[in-house]
């Protein structure tokens, strides 16, 4: 499924100890070129593996397809029935079903720019909830916080490559109900990472993904914010900071946002009545949010 | 300068401690849209401040301008005598001088497509290679492996925002002959830390920077190394692991690139003989790559 990881010689120094040459395990980046009926749409450096799911997520984050029914085929150029030369397994092309729209030249640009001289916060979040096929602001999913406490452990016992390489980030999506995991993807980039887990998803008929958790391994960016928003799903969980326009962006649209999810603690920056206070781990009183001391 | 940190309300967990809201400080992440001559080139999600240097840098990464003479002037859209409406401070219009050729509507891709169905690591390195205005080969700078050591803390010292918000990558620029810092930035998005670098370079007249080491706060991607190798930068220092694709770029493009530099030991990737082993340090003889045990 891919060439996660490779070895490549490395000159290692430790002052006072030694200089050796030994093999070390690197994260695989090369680039994927998505195409739509044979025409370009985007380049993005990523981890070989799962690309036809990496296509059919960022599909459904650029607003472009998001249903099973709305995607085809995809195959990489250069294989069988393609007529190609050398396959490098790094150009994929989609089919999508009669009917969907296909991105224009300014649809690329659709989240940043507003008709006049002006890009910021508030158009970008606009045109996310403008192109957005769900309102994941009606999801009523509620989860324990001694349980989101529990995610990062499990998404880094699940990473097959991480230790190895350090170079690689993960995202993961449990159901909020069962607690179950259900599926776990990892690349050099952490948007590739979401855009596998959700086109995985979408090849499953799970969208929207409701009474979900989706927890990544680092920080928070409007970018994983926008595409869990674009996923239907109600929960986000990073290991790390969210950026000012992240937590912006969740709390404009319904999504619950905790960032520093770490050992016992965990901060939330949007949307916190989802993430309910258990008593036993309280200790006290649950003061929820607008009860809450300052 | 810029907005670079932001206050947020936020509703900090501790199981078994209790819940508080409070005010927590973010990292700012905003659109800035590039545009040249009024015509929008590229937007990226930044930290504002220094978005002119982040605009140089980001034309200089892509093979557009190489040295002072080729920028004119930047301003913010928006601004005293651009007749716009609210000025966003999020579209920065940049004019180049007479007889700087403007790039095509394929060019942001140049460094990913092959003519043929095919992208591959190989034809991205090819495309780095004949792009770059510098040869980085040719640099036969040198510098003690306890100084590299030094340079992650150097960097952190210096970081103004990080240990207030977590959220930021920082990039800064020492001079390999006088140890001194020269330049150091941060951003939501470790690119654009660089981008900045290579800006203040460029506006000062350092273009390429020889006998320079460029000290990043994360990973290493084929990104980075393909902007220190526009930039002519002989030696990339990383505190984290760099990709596959990043060590084969630095391989054949001269670049020394350097990984996981914590503490007193580090991993040299590529192009080994820059990094020099003091024998007070190294406490036995000293192996130079080629003579190296494995």
């Amino acid at each position: 499924m891919g060439r996660i990881t490779t070895l490549r010689p490395v000159t290692r120094i430790a002052l006072g100890e030694g200089v050796h040459r030994r093999a070390d395990t690197l994260a695989v980046e090369e680039p994927l070129e998505i195409r739509i009926g044979g025409v370009p749409l985007a380049v993005t450096m990523r981890t070989p593996g799962h690309d036809v799911e990496l296509a059919i997520g960022f599909l459904v984050s650029e607003g472009v397809i998001s249903e099973r029914a709305d995607f085809r085929a995809a195959i990489h150029c250069g294989g069988p029935g393609t007529g190609g030369a050398e396959n490098t397994y790094n150009v994929l092309d989609t089919s999508l079903a009669p009917g969907v729209r296909l991105p224009g030249a300014d649809e690329a640009r659709r989240f940043y720019t507003t008709s006049s001289c002006g890009v910021c916060g508030k158009a970008s979040i606009d045109a996310v909830r403008t192109v957005s096929h769900y309102d994941v602001v009606q999801d009523d999913v509620e989860v324990e916080a001694g349980w989101i406490a529990e995610l990062p452990d499990r998404l880094r016992a699940e990473q097959a490559a991480f230790d190895k390489t350090g170079g690689l980030h993960a995202a993961a999506l449990f159901d909020a109900v069962s607690g179950e995991l259900l599926v776990i993807r990892e690349d050099v980039g952490r948007h590739n990472a979401v855009d596998k887990v959700v086109g995985w998803a979408l090849q499953e008929g799970r969208l929207p993904l409701r009474s979900t958790v989706l927890q990544v391994s680092g920080r928070a960016s409007f970018e994983l914010v926008q595409k869990a928003v674009m996923a239907g799903i109600p929960i986000l969980s990073a290991v790390s900071a969210p950026s000012s326009l992240a937590a912006e962006l969740a709390e404009q649209t319904g999504l619950t946002l905790l960032g520093f999810v770490r050992g016992r603690s965990m901060n939330v920056y949007a949307h916190a009545q989802r993430v309910l206070i258990d008593a036993a781990t309280q200790g006290e009183e649950p003061v929820r949010e607008g009860q809450a001391e300052r």
